[in-house]
């Protein structure tokens, strides 16, 4: 789940220090070069580097915070508090780093997230092969886009008979827009994910923080999806939910002769106390 | 499951150094008084404080390493290793700090573990109320105690049919014994907790450490039995162990008004970095 509303609550710290920020650095994507960050926008951005033949990589950070027992909420749909007050405030910091936050149409539909930071906010980008999220003129992030506090959301469904006129129209009154993209993955459930990173690139979208849910965090941590995937942020949270929660954990996957593949494990791993939590920062081990 | 078979590997150090132990030792149990440490054996230990009416409470260390996705192994009964050498050399010296180190027959059975230490071996007791595990002749723990690198078992059985003869007769050759005890929890499948502790206060083991299996940790994390525990001490491993592997995750409980139980939290929390692993310590929050 993300955390709850991007809200500041009284006395929660609305800045990251830099000391922790520092740590975080080497698993981030690298600020845009000087001459982008002075362009009027950041659809300005969208063109691979002179002489290049093909298009750089897109930036895919993996962050989300879950308990002792893996669980990122109680039960599918249930806003859960885990983290304390210095995580949201690394949540809103990470955001403000990239380009692009993504959630599948499950969190936007539970959690109705602003997907905005205090700081720089970033293009959310729900993932909804089956339109199943109805965003309205009350969806938070339809909101904070009018207020000018975010971006307007990209949706990405699987079909053109996803899109719901009504929903179209929300959308596009606040700058945002329906993308269809064919989910080939899971037997034509999912997008692949190097379909997804390839419509990010087109749309200028250099770097993404992917967020949640389980189901999209799994996949992603599973292969083929993790080959895509520059650096992971867990926070740990010293509570146990408890069984039958929201559990981050990835499908077993067979290898190439079809034994079961090794686990995935990570690499250049840094552990960082961050009040009660813990971050943990890393890359996968290829 | 618990580290692999108490042999020292190549490249691997024996000793847990003294700066790390200091950030355990406030969650550890009080090293026993100078008087008694004098004395010619721990079973002479086993009198209250004159002037007490009853035995002291025996310490509850709750101590093992999981995956991120909270696994201690990919399956029942695989043994799979999850933490560096940093975290085996902090399971000794964890393990020379208690007066018992507890298993559950589960464990026993699957990783026929030596259950001993470098440093100081603690009292190997095994939770069995069924009578499953088939101690023998070559059982780790008895080649162990014979060798005088350990010290024997004491089997907790749940009713004088569970004792096979021919077992008995290989624990006591070593010095070991069985304990018939009235599983009073789960419908008669289970020991009550506090039943176990106070067999472990007659035999005189004033700490114990209890590091398996999941079934025993789990039941460990659930009231009533996490009011007995006095500290956590997790090592987390940055790899994922994948969907299917035995989990900790303690099972949900109701409140006496019948809602759900909130989650279990600690307090007093420390994470400290141990190679690519992290340990947690903590106290159950009341």
């Amino acid at each position: 789940m993300l955390s709850p509303n991007n809200q500041p609550h009284q006395g929660e710290p609305l800045t990251f220090p830099a000391a922790q920020a520092a740590l975080l650095t080497p698993y981030l994507p690298p600020p845009p070069p000087p001459s982008a960050a002075a362009g009027p926008s950041r659809d300005d951005e969208d063109e691979a580097p002179a002489g290049s033949t093909h298009s750089p990589a897109v930036h895919v950070t993996l962050t989300y915070a879950h308990s002792l027992d893996a669980s990122i909420a109680l039960a599918p749909g249930a806003r859960t508090a885990l983290s304390g007050p210095a995580s949201k405030a690394m949540t809103h910091y990470l955001r403000a780093r990239h380009d692009a936050i993504l959630v599948g149409a499950g969190t936007a539909v539970a959690d109705d997230p602003g997907l905005n930071s205090r700081l720089l906010s970033p293009r959310p980008v729900v993932l909804d092969p089956r339109g199943r999220w109805a965003v309205h003129e009350g969806s938070r992030v339809i909101r904070t886009a009018r207020e000018g506090m975010g971006l307007a959301p990209l949706v990405l469904v699987g079909h053109p008979a996803a899109v719901v006129e009504e929903r179209r129209r929300v959308l596009e009154a606040v700058g945002g827009r329906y993308i269809v993209l064919e989910p080939r993955a899971a037997g034509g459930r999912r997008f692949d994910w190097a379909d997804v990173l390839a419509v990010l690139r087109r749309e200028g979208l250099r770097s993404v923080m992917v967020e949640g849910g389980a189901g999209v965090i799994n996949s992603l941590l599973a292969p083929p999806g993790n080959a895509l995937v520059d650096s992971v942020i867990v926070t740990i949270a010293p509570t146990w939910l408890g069984q039958g929660g929201v559990v981050v954990s990835p499908p077993r996957t067979a290898a190439e002769d079809g034994t079961a593949a090794p686990p995935v494990r990570l690499t250049d791993v840094k552990w960082c106390p961050l009040g009660e939590d813990v971050v943990l920062c890393g890359r996968i081990r290829r």
